[in-house]
């Protein structure tokens, strides 16, 4: 079964009249149409009955059919009403599922055309499918590890002390692409005291002989599918003693979570496990975050490695593992492996020296 | 008066308990806060009374000081509820209007945590503050024009017949990162038969000797502010001589527009001249698409240029000119200029030859 149907099957079950879907992740895993967020309307309608319909302005008509897909298609021209035309395709609907980022302009406009259906989100449906990958999502998955992986290797090449951290990132991001991806997501390169914020990206400031750097990168493949790793380097001089003492306690944090976590465990456990270890070395207050994200189509998705999740890991599931330990106003350091559910344990998609890289100054 | 102070007079007027915006250009512009779009809910509230919040997530609030924002911050961690959180910031309110690109996931949930707000769009009143550009921002458009030209005037060192349009796209793509813009935002590389798609981007079709060619570029630079421009290019021999002919109309219909177009009129006459010349010549049926959109911190906001849109120009309104002809299966052809509203006409931000560019085979 395809995956529109999976969702109309799901649709079915849950009692819903039908499933809308606008451009993003969810449209492009569903469909193969990678539609731009444009201001326009473009909708998936996918119905309890019937089939699903796309309703798309009509001068991007041509570019879906491009991209492959064989769905009927509801054209609208400049002046119509999209919601109106959408509301046409449902009369009576009491309950309706919309793509978690669907954009409230278009929530609201559904809202007003359809005031009788009650609408709830569609993410836990499409996340039921799309948080379980199958063998060609592993293996695009695998090959945008692989490509990340080639960048780490290759950070000795621009990471040096008297550069900036935005001069370092732009190299970064230019091999980013160079290495195999069709897009830069992110690259986080952050120095000394900088560490310390999580979702530091880069900054003017010179990085200095015996600074740690973070370096917590990702992008995404010419196959649609995500990339993310972090890893900890450090330029010359040696970093202080309370740095490298902090440093391997997330080692031995991270290492235990990747031993422990396989099919069966819940998500939280992951993080628990994690943890503990942080917390017994007393920098629990350090790790201010969750252990990690799913990803796939997207750098964060479903299933989530955090407090309160007791969903339990099944074979296919791909997330991050990635404790930090964060001092402000001194250093902070972050290990970060994508990793996938297997039948027995986790397959590890990024390989690099997992420790303190070392570079000359 | 700031913008945020500016924001909070428009919602007293409307009589809204607030306006809340999440990450993206509204925020931005707001207040120079340029957040990630993420899973994690960060959202401004700007009440009727009081000093505004930015609602964030831990893990963020270093992100969010070191983007210069002044703003009080809430912080909610990794387990709180953070609608919870807003819905205590705003105590019986009943209208609250909410940024046009707020996921639904938000507008949901904080619907379900604010069941007596009726929920509106904040964009209108967002957007009579972004559609109005001050002399800053002009600055940064002609900048971004300048950067966008720039590449403009390179398209003869990759575009040769032999090539795909993928390969010339990348390369376009690189020399948009090269000539001034923090991000590439589109790469539209339409040869042949493919320019009579207006949404195309790239394919793997090989260019051949006098295909016309649509070539539709944009980033966004350092600043924030987007370029957006078409040119239309051929290689080696002439193209057909249907294309010729609807080129020379285009050529026309445009220039008609840019003569035109000024301070106190309607949007929508802009669109009305450029059809008028097209449609007189017989093409009115393949100008499938408005004349045009506003642009700033993004490549599509208000004003539009599009029949219905009464909307009177103002000096420091912002906009694309770009009529287009579209022969299905054959060829097509746009013209597109950034243009900024001035006291007395428009001040063109593209200033590249706007007839066909004849390029060596």
């Amino acid at each position: 079964m395809n995956r529109v149907a999976r969702i109309q099957q799901l649709a079915v079950d849950r009692d819903l009249d039908a499933v809308l879907v606008t451009p993003g992740a969810d449209l492009r895993y569903l469909t193969g149409y990678a539609a731009k967020p444009l201001e326009r309307l473009t909708c998936l309608v996918v119905r309890r009955t019937g089939d699903p319909v796309l309703v798309a302005p009509e001068l991007e008509v041509a570019a879906a059919r491009a991209a492959g897909t064989d769905l009927e298609i509801a054209a609208w021209s400049e002046t119509d009403d999209p919601f109106a035309l959408v509301a046409s395709l449902l009369p009576g609907a009491r309950a309706i599922a919309l793509d978690d980022q669907m954009w409230a302009s278009r929530v609201l406009g559904l809202r007003d055309a359809m005031p009788e259906a009650r609408q709830t989100l569609a993410g836990p449906l499409i996340g039921e499918l799309r948080m379980r990958k199958d063998a060609a999502e592993i293996a695009a998955l695998r090959e945008a590890g692989e490509a990340i992986d080639r960048v780490h290797l290759r950070v000795s090449e621009w990471l040096r002390p008297g550069r900036s951290e935005r001069e370092v990132g732009r190299d970064i991001a230019a091999a980013i692409v160079e290495e195999g991806h069709a897009q830069v997501d992110f690259v986080i390169v952050g120095s000394g005291p900088n560490g310390a914020s999580p979702h530091h990206e880069v900054s003017d400031r010179v990085i200095r002989t015996g600074d740690p750097v973070v370096v917590d990168i990702g992008g995404t493949t010419a196959a649609g599918y995500c990339s993310d790793c972090t890893r900890n380097y450090v330029v010359g001089d040696e970093p202080p003693a309370a740095y490298l003492e902090a440093y391997a306690v997330l080692e031995a944090a991270q290492a235990a979570q990747r031993s422990a976590a396989g099919p069966g465990m819940p998500a939280e456990e992951v993080d628990r496990i994690g943890r503990a270890v942080i917390t017994e070395a007393g920098y629990g207050d350090l790790f201010i975050h969750r252990t990690g994200h799913g990803i796939g189509t997207e750098t964060h998705e479903e299933p989530y490695i955090v407090t309160g999740n007791t969903r339990l890991l099944e074979p296919g599931m791909a997330f991050s593992i990635e404790p930090g330990i964060y001092h402000e106003g001194q250093f902070g350091a972050r290990i970060e492996d994508i990793v996938v559910c297997t039948d027995d344990g986790i397959e590890v998609l990024n390989t690099t020296d997992r420790g303190l890289v070392r570079l000359p100054a």
